[in-house]
Formats: structure tokens, C-alpha cells, sequence
């Protein structure tokens, strides 16, 4: 019988993960029953969230099992379907397996339309980080034209994102990030107005303030830790704090402390405000219509940083918190003949 | 010339004000000019925001100046006016002196009705802190019949007020507070469901968690610091959290630390928001329509912790921050003949 690869859950970690915490197994390639499809990834997504799925502690999600698959956004072609919605060789992305193929359910699946751009966006400027960006910055942060908006993790996946659509709204944008590639990057191809590497100022709260002449009226939070503490007293009167990942604590072995926030608010009458981009669920074909006309209409830059072979999905992981990639971090599991040539990858 | 005493702010507080703090001068009776008013205080009004004003900092409100008076809420009698709004023996309130005469543009003061309850609730329930209440739990609380609403420091003049609001809206109240007396208040004459004293408690988060078996809709704060601590863990998804002071950090001399808490805000889509009474400048009187009327009704009780005598009004703010006070914290300056009786000072 065909076989396939999975990478499972070996153990929980304790701080940061290592690879010891992933255990590589081969197993008999699964078949879809009555309803299902059978996809072969082609692309497969990690994302900081993933930290959180390690742990075994209530959240907004299961925890992975131990000694079971981990699962994780994939692109793939479809290779078997027992569905009507769907035929050999369609380009699907759902919510799948660290696998070489894994089987779903038509209905977790969506089509990936491989004329809108490379089908590995489907996982990025046009997948999950995309739309966090569009609905986290839209209905959360709330900009108008002349807003100063800063946008933590800014070369990431969704950060990137966040940073450009600020500034399709008129906004002055301010990104941080941890390296002068990126933050290159950043002012000169994304259009940002400022951009701070984080790990080469003396002073971040002073390095923030110079860079925020005006304060700040939104706050896009990827990160957490000491990059918001250098934001918060930047905080204008009636502001907005979208906190979408805190990825500085995600690695703690204790509970993370830092200074008391709060009392800023009352002053300030800010409002911070946490969310979960399955929430906008019937809102996702909204936000990507308009993401795909921006990149059409080349507002909207995006790069992907790639790492090549399944084997090496635990490094692709554990480079987002060693900050290695410069936008979306993806695992390249198989080859896809479909995509006619990378656009607008700037 | 007739003579007035003021309490002046004599030296900024290090850490807890001291009365080192404050200096008593006897100083000339001002006369009001044109379109102005002399009042004689009868109540002087002490509260939580006023250490902000005597540090040197940036706030939303100007700092005390060290040598002036300080301000406070005051209700008093018109003793002269050269204003055609008031004559002499009307009962007026607004943000005066620390002093036993103040002189006031007219349009700084607001008529206060004797025959709505005794003039002393223009500074309490019928005044700042009733809404601040009202406006703090209604539009930024938001709760629904069935929510658990947690209120702290529950006893004070603000919480007290938002704690028996939220019942009368249908929901599940807790408060905290700093004695068995305060919290037998509470449960026994204004209805909370649950009190929490938290002198007394082994683990104030499990405290807050027995209290609290459906998690936390809506927690107004007013303290901020460990019971802060204690009562986000039980945050709901999509709660609410108005932040109106944060009393355990105002005397603080370095930044206060503690558990950093916005990751909880993800998981959970709660919205954090701070909110200043002086916003509702425009919806103060429909504010105090509604608790006039359920104090009428029997369904507001209040009490009132009176300090007597001018010269001890140092004494009722420092004792704010030993807890000391059941309901509003005020100073009788002067007697008041208009009162037929104490109205539900239960």
C-alpha cells in the first residue's frame, strides 16, 4: 500500500520548543471514505498560534495530543474524491495535517483558484494571516486617514499586511521588526513611513517615541512583551490596541510579568481588544476579494519565505521565533506545476 | 475684611501622601466679580482621582500647583451672586476649593435640588461618582441579563452604585472589598450576590473563582493591581472590562509590575476600555433622571462616610486609601439647615 509522512507530537515543550518535541513517523497513506478527499499538500503553513496548540491547557483550541499528527493550514491538489465539489487535480487549502497527504471532509475545504496568484498566497496574503490582517486592522484598530498606526512584527505574515492596508487608509504607518533586512524592507518596499529594529536601539521606548511624533492611534500587537511596553505610553486619547499574538511570552516557562498597563487607559480612554480571526468566518470572502484587487492593482506587496522538504517543517516552525522569515513562513512539501510565475513575490 | 481657610498643596507626595502634604492658611474672603459667585461650602468632596492631580505629570487633568489650593467637588450656598442664575441661599455644586468660601463663574456651578435628597448626594450618588457608575458599567460594561458582573473596591462611592445597577439589569454581581463589614454590606442590604473580602482570603484568585462559577461578563475595576490579577484568569469570551481607577497603584513610587495580561485578551475577544466621567458632560442629567428615580423607588441605597470639620479634610482623602470609608468619603465644612431628613443612607 502507498505510504505517506507525518510529523507528530512527541512531547509537550518547556519553553522553547526544540526538535525533540517532533517525531517523524511513515504510515499507510489514508483513504477518503464516502464524503471525503483525499489531498496531496503541496504547501503546508506554520504560524506562531501553533505554540499555543502544544500546550495542554484550555484554550480557544484543542491542544494537540500527544503522539497524534499536528495539524496545520495546507495548499494541495486534490488527488481522490469521494465529494461531488470536487475532482483530481483541484487546488484546495483547509485545515489539514503536518503530512504528506491527509484526507478532510469536502466542507473543510476551499477551492484555491490558481489564476488569483501562487497558490502558496492561499496560505498567506490570501489565506488565514491575510484576513487576520484585513478584519484585525479594519474592525478592531479602526484607522482614519491621519492616524499614526503602528504595527509590531510588521515583516510577518500578517504584520506586513496590516502595515500596507494602514496605509491604503490614509495612515502614517510605523512597523518594528528585528533586523535592518527587514526593516529595509519595510520603508523601502512596503511603503512604510518609519520602521524600528528593536534589537539594535539603546533606549525602545525612546527609539518608538521619535519614531511616533504624534503618538499613536492604533496599535496592531503581534508581539507582546517589551515592544508593547514601549508603545503604551505612546497611546493617544481614545485609541485602539488590536491584540492579535503576543509572540515574545509564547516560549515562558513562568508567568510573564512586565509594568501594570492599565491606569494608561483611564487617561487616555483607550480601548485594547483581542481577537480570533475564526470569528470573521462569513466575512473571510470580503476581505479576500479585497486583498486579491489590491495586489492586482500592485498596492499590496507580499513575500514568502520558504523552506524546502517535509523534513524540515520543525525548523520552519521554530525559525518564526527566532524571527528568521521575512514574511509568511511556509514548508514547500511537494511540487506544483500549475503556478506560471511568481508574481509580485517583492 | 472676613477671613476663609484653604487647604493648599504644600509639597508633592513621595509614595502615600502624608499631611506633611497639606498646609491650612486663613486667607482674605474672596468677592465675586462680575458673573460670579461666593460660595460657603457645605460638603467637600475627597476621592481616589485627586492623587493623580499632586504629581507633576502629564495627566488628562492639570496638577495641583504646590502653594495653591486644591479643587475639589464642593456643595455649598450661595452667600452673593452677580450672576442672574443664582441668589443668595441657592444650594449649588461644582469643581471649587478646598477652602470654606470659594468664588465661581456661574456657569461653573450646577443648581442642586433639596427636595431630590439631602444636598450631601450631589457629591455621591447623585454626582460624580453616581455617574460615573452609570455611564462606566452602561456603555462600557454593557451588561445583559444572566452576565456575572465583578466590581471592585464595591464598598466605595463608584462601586457601590454600579455593583446595584447591574442587578437592577438583570446580572450576576460580585464585588470585592476590604472588610467583613463591607461585605456583609454588600450581600446583606444592597443585594450583591457574592462578596469577596479580600484581607481575608488564602488565594484570592480561587476566592474570585468560587465566586464566580460562570466566569466574568463584565468587571468594572476600580483597583486594579492583585484583585485585578485574581479576576482576569475568570474573563469570558467577548467580556467586558471598564477600567475606571486603578486605587492599589496610585501611591506607588516605582512602576508597578505584575502578570502581563493581554494574551488573555485573544483567547477571549474581551474588550478592555478606559472611560472619564468629564466624557459624559452631555448625558449627566439623563444619568442622574435614572438613579434619582431608583432611589425614590428603594431599589439605590447608598451611605455616606462623613468627616467632620474643615480642618480634618486631609484626614477623609488619606483615609481613602486605608479603605476606611462605606460608601461616599466626604467632609462636612459647614452645617446645612435645608435637609429634612437623612433619605435612605442605609
Amino acid at each position: 500500500m502507498a505510504e505517506t509522512r507525518q510529523w507528530r507530537l512527541e512531547s509537550r515543550p518547556v519553553g522553547e520548543p526544540t526538535h525533540e518535541n517532533f517525531d517523524l513517523v511513515t504510515v499507510e497513506r489514508p483513504e477518503p471514505g464516502p464524503g471525503e478527499v483525499l489531498v496531496k499538500t503541496v504547501y503546508q503553513s506554520v504560524d506562531p498560534y501553533m505554540r499555543g496548540r502544544m500546550r495542554d491547557a484550555e484554550s480557544y483550541a484543542e491542544p494537540w495530543a500527544v503522539g497524534e499528527p499536528m495539524k496545520a493550514g495546507v495548499v494541495g491538489e486534490v488527488l481522490e474524491s469521494n465529494a461531488d465539489e470536487f475532482e483530481p487535480g483541484d487546488v484546495v487549502t483547509g485545515e489539514l495535517l503536518w503530512a504528506e497527504h491527509a484526507v478532510a471532509d469536502a466542507d473543510e475545504l476551499r477551492t484555491v483558484d490558481p489564476d488569483l496568484g501562487p497558490i502558496s498566497t492561499a496560505l498567506g496574503v490570501l489565506g488565514m494571516p491575510g484576513v487576520t490582517a484585513y478584519w484585525g486592522l479594519h474592525d478592531i484598530g479602526d484607522p482614519t486617514p491621519g492616524d499614526t498606526v503602528v504595527v509590531s512584527a510588521a515583516a510577518g505574515a500578517v504584520g506586513s499586511v496590516v502595515g500596507q492596508l494602514a496605509r491604503l487608509n490614509g495612515a502614517r504607518v510605523v512597523g518594528t521588526a528585528g533586523s535592518d533586512e527587514k526593516t529595509a524592507w519595510l520603508t523601502d518596499e512596503l511603503g512604510f513611513d518609519a520602521a524600528v529594529n528593536y534589537t539594535e536601539t539603546d533606549d525602545l521606548g525612546d527609539a518608538m517615541a521619535a519614531a511616533c511624533p504624534d503618538g499613536v492611534d492604533v496599535y496592531f500587537d503581534n508581539v507582546g512583551g517589551p515592544i508593547t511596553d514601549a508603545v503604551w505610553p505612546l497611546l493617544n486619547d481614545h485609541s485602539r490596541v488590536a491584540v492579535c499574538g503576543q509572540i515574545s511570552l509564547y516560549n515562558a516557562t513562568e508567568v510573564p510579568t512586565g509594568p501594570r498597563k492599565l491606569a494608561t487607559l483611564i487617561e487616555t480612554r483607550a480601548r485594547v481588544e483581542g481577537f480570533l480571526v475564526s470569528d470573521y468566518e462569513d466575512r473571510w470572502g470580503e476581505a479576500l476579494e479585497r486583498l486579491s484587487r489590491f495586489i492586482r492593482a500592485d498596492e499590496l506587496h507580499y513575500r514568502e519565505h520558504v523552506v524546502d522538504g517535509f523534513e524540515n517543517a520543525p525548523d520552519a516552525f521554530l525559525g518564526l521565533f527566532e524571527g528568521e522569515n521575512i514574511g509568511k513562513q511556509l514548508v514547500r512539501v511537494a511540487d506544483y506545476d500549475g503556478d506560471s510565475s511568481v508574481q509580485n513575490g517583492s
